[in-house]
């Protein structure tokens, strides 16, 4: 058990962590945990973020999506901000331990800071090809405008 | 552009990343990015997993999912034991070039190592709660019996 997080179990075997119930999360040397979000009505991959062991705990606690910010290096409550809160329908942790998938609806319906609705917006084509290959975008448009959300905040993006 | 994988653009303008269309990764410290799987048919995530530059190459090339396995330190082209391959039918990118989203077919139908179709078997309840909350089994059974189909290679999950 983890004083601070009550929640999180000890782990201490192979077998309670991959086959058992106690929920007992790892999380990596930078103390965050890599997540899926996807929509809960179908299936699109909204992003993927991650989680320190507050973010985890408030997840479960409120029903509402809670990420560590590496570019801010904080708790981050997505949808704070931007209005666009992700309301969590389903919350699944992987055989390990050490991911978790989040089935989602999304105030607003976009997850995405440049203003997709999915960060994942374009696809790479497949196959043997000379140089870089092209990105698809597979989104048609933006679904909200991120000047008008965002205004001058700082783009999460590094290069 | 990138000498030894000429695919891959450099990255010089947060622009270029966000809305243009040069595949230009980002690859963490060790050279990692994070891959999340859906089965194309109906968007169960089957597992999130790590790529470094030759498994995103390999696997761009060959249209066959290839992963970097953190556990035994090696490229990993999935299914080369388990027959479990993963046949890619569509291969995204995020914003910032530093996640990837795989939609496949799986040959057997499965893709963890313990037996189940998804590593996502166990859900997390939501809600405040006295202690540890108990996960709930989603899976009702296992597709494959993991020890017929590794037989004695090592377990990749770490305490």
């Amino acid at each position: 058990m983890n004083d601070k997080y009550p929640m999180f179990a000890a782990r201490q075997s192979v077998e309670q962590v991959e086959e058992g119930t106690e929920l007992a999360p790892k999380f990596d040397a930078d103390g965050l945990m890599p997540v899926v979000t996807t929509a809960a009505e179908d299936g699109v991959v909204l992003m993927l973020g991650y989680m320190n062991r507050e973010a985890l705990a408030k997840t479960i606690e409120t029903g509402e999506a809670h990420y560590y910010s590496r570019s801010r290096q904080t708790l981050w409550h997505k949808g704070a901000t931007s209005g666009l809160v992700q309301k969590v329908i389903e919350l699944r942790i992987d055989d390990d331990q050490d991911a978790v998938w989040l089935l989602v609806d999304v105030a607003g319906g976009a997850s995405c800071h440049v203003g997709y609705r999915s960060c994942f917006y374009r696809s790479v084509p497949l196959g043997k090809a000379e140089g870089s290959p092209a990105l698809k975008f597979e989104e048609q448009a933006k679904t909200f405008d991120p000047v008008e959300v965002y205004g001058d905040a700082p783009n999460p993006t590094k290069l």
